[in-house]
């Protein structure tokens, strides 16, 4: 089959095995496919991954045990567990440290005309969505964490650090909540999407935890003191950079909570004494509820079509890749049928 | 009044001005008096406090406009909020951003004849409590900190990690819930006064997260594995280490929580990977609930006179401080009267 494959290098290849379907599995022929971060991580060895990249994906089953689903459209969650372990035991499968993880783990990926799934990670995609919505499933999901991990309520003031696919994604996850929320990014163009929606942004012109840097932008009106010390019961870092954690700390209230959503290979350099003395709550999000991302997207309460920068054909992955990597590059997708 | 005063070095003072209560304030007889690691971090730079150290003590009401105190024994809360702000208004004093704090921020403190504190922050010892327990009520309702902050369950597994002050009244604590627990620390003689308690603890050669380091002790039984990764669902580090976290995040399970007690000047390099993807939740935890505290004392739920390694007199203040600094120490009192 044809895929997009990562080893001593990224490759299309044309000639690459279909995988066979265990018992449990089905056999997903891919519709389109969506390039994370982590994808481009991988690419300079995070987690020493080779072989078929991508978990972001929405496709078709082509073949399963389970009659019903053949021909149906999917969704599918990418970790997947032993099923003995107290983490499997418990509905944390995620968690299982003998978990595989589609496309980063032990297991191939989606940038390939097939990838095989445990039938209990699919989930079903209503006609009402479109396969360019669907391919969102799983970082919406991975923002809509955020709200299983931390109550939020209408009266709370929330900052997210971050404007890239994930600020923007948990920015719209956050703003269904009603709070009082600005999401704080570096790049105008972007922060314009959540602006066209009604959320408001702050120009900022760095992360810079030193905070001569982390000055609103002048034009973007007053907003005096709104990233002032303690001004925010909860803070969503998204940055992607080791100094986010840092101004989050500078910026959440006493007994407020930091999610903190960056995975970076550098160690950050955090400050005990803020922590412990201000009763900070740091929480790390990763992946999240899949249904709650689909009924999201059914429901029109998230906009996606402004995250997609570009689309490429499967052959044209390499590239794709090249292109997700640049500057100011959002959702880059791969077109695989 | 005969007062311990730091300002450009400790004194011992016989002729330090007694303090005038507020309207709202009570003027306090101190008995005894406890010396705390943030007392001896003051003396070295710590908060850039200066005047009369000390905020672990038991006393008498002298004087007060609220006369049936007069004469009563009492504990008394440090932090003195400004009655106004937000946090005050719901009942964070501890956090009010203006707040003063005895000993340690805008306040004197308590290691001198009198001190004042605002009748709202005491609270009466009942006749059945000595004074050298009721010295402890302030470190202990800290170490109770924990139980408000996070929901321990009997068969839940959590590490205290350091056997220090707080390390040992956090594991006395942490045993009432009945869970899982084990105190980890490299002193034998400070452990022992946990386990002739019936707690369990592990010797450990030194808190190091490189791993080699912190192999139990052999000869303190079969716990192979206790101290691998992903082993506790709560971690308490009670190091006063940068090393302390780092090791707590390789012990605590997926989705577990890390109570953070260590508050040091110098930063910690945290792997953020590590947090985010097991979903850890690290939460800073400082003052607690005195009525918990002396709750717990009144009704012989902890032991704490092995925890006092030796008394001075007020006079012997300075010798007091630096008995106190030495390795292996614990707790170290000032009689006052």
């Amino acid at each position: 089959m044809r895929a997009l494959v990562f080893n001593n290098g990224l490759h299309y290849l044309t000639d690459h095995p279909v995988p066979t379907p265990k018992q449990d599995e089905a056999l997903i022929r891919v519709t389109l496919a969506g390039v994370c971060n982590t994808d481009l991580e991988i690419t300079k060895g995070y987690m020493g991954f080779q072989g078929v990249l991508g978990h972001e994906f929405v496709g078709v089953v082509e073949k399963c045990n389970e009659k019903s689903l053949i021909g149906k459209r999917v969704a599918g969650e990418i970790n997947i567990g032993c099923g003995t372990c107290s983490y499997c035991q418990n509905h944390m499968q995620n968690h299982c440290p003998n978990r595989s993880v589609s496309g980063i783990l032990n297991k191939e990926g989606a940038f390939a005309e097939f990838l095989t799934l445990p039938v209990s990670n699919l989930h079903l995609i209503p006609d009402s969505i479109s396969d360019e919505e669907a391919v969102f499933v799983e970082p919406l999901a991975a923002a809509f964490e955020i709200l299983q991990q931390v109550k939020i309520l209408p009266a709370d003031k929330v900052c997210v650090l971050g404007d890239g696919k994930l600020g923007l994604l948990a920015g719209q996850v956050l703003s269904t909540t009603g709070c009082n929320l600005v999401v704080a990014g570096k790049h105008r163009e972007k922060l314009k999407i959540l602006e066209e929606m009604g959320i408001k942004t702050e120009e900022i012109e760095s992360i810079n935890p030193v905070g001569a840097g982390f000055k609103p932008a002048p034009t973007m009106g007053d907003k005096g003191g709104f990233f002032g010390p303690n001004e925010f019961d909860h803070v969503v870092d998204c940055t992607g950079s080791s100094s986010g954690i840092q101004k989050a700390l500078q910026i959440v209230k006493s007994r407020g909570k930091i999610i903190l959503k960056t995975t970076i290979a550098e160690s950050a350099a955090i400050n005990l004494n803020q922590i412990v003395v201000g009763e900070i709550t740091i929480i790390g999000s990763r992946c999240g509820p899949f249904p709650t991302a689909i009924k999201a997207i059914a429901e029109k309460k998230v906009k996606l079509s402004p995250l997609i920068s570009n689309i490429f054909s499967l052959e044209d992955g390499v590239k794709a890749f090249e292109y997700a990597a640049r500057k100011g590059v959002l959702k880059v997708l791969l077109r695989i049928i």
